[in-house]
């Protein structure tokens, strides 16, 4: 199974970076483009036929290592075996 | 209209970040987790109504600002504007 968790910083939290990413659109001319959060993606491959364990272990894994729960939240996604693509 | 843009690594080139987390996570003992990847993730307002539109600009400024054409791939998707949650 492959898990991908996306970690954004929590809407209250100050995002410096996505502040700076929107500003350089706004000086590129992408005026359009309000506002701009950035955050960190993980793909993770398990070893597990089952869709819950793939779940459990992966909101597990997010709360330990990936995320920091005081100023982070995470969303995890399930997704079949499968190859990245784009 | 909020756009999705997820950066990562292609898969020919070698992710040391995503290798670090994995070997965390078999210290730490999940075992099953037999890969990571590690990419960026990024959340963008984007002031217009149309779908098509909202693709296109996340799609040009992936190219020009968010992601290394040379080392990175990127997959976007569209969502109408909601609460990120969780």
């Amino acid at each position: 199974m492959r898990a991908r968790v996306f970690v954004t910083l929590k809407p209250s939290v100050f995002d410096p970076q996505g502040t700076t990413v929107a500003e350089a659109l706004h000086t590129l001319g992408y005026t359009t483009v309000t506002g701009v959060r950035q955050g960190k993606y993980f793909e993770l491959e398990i070893d597990t036929p089952s869709n819950d364990e793939a779940r459990r272990i992966a909101g597990e894994v997010a709360d330990r290592l990936l995320a920091n729960p005081v100023i982070e939240s995470y969303r995890i996604e399930i997704a079949a075996e499968a190859g990245a693509g784009a």
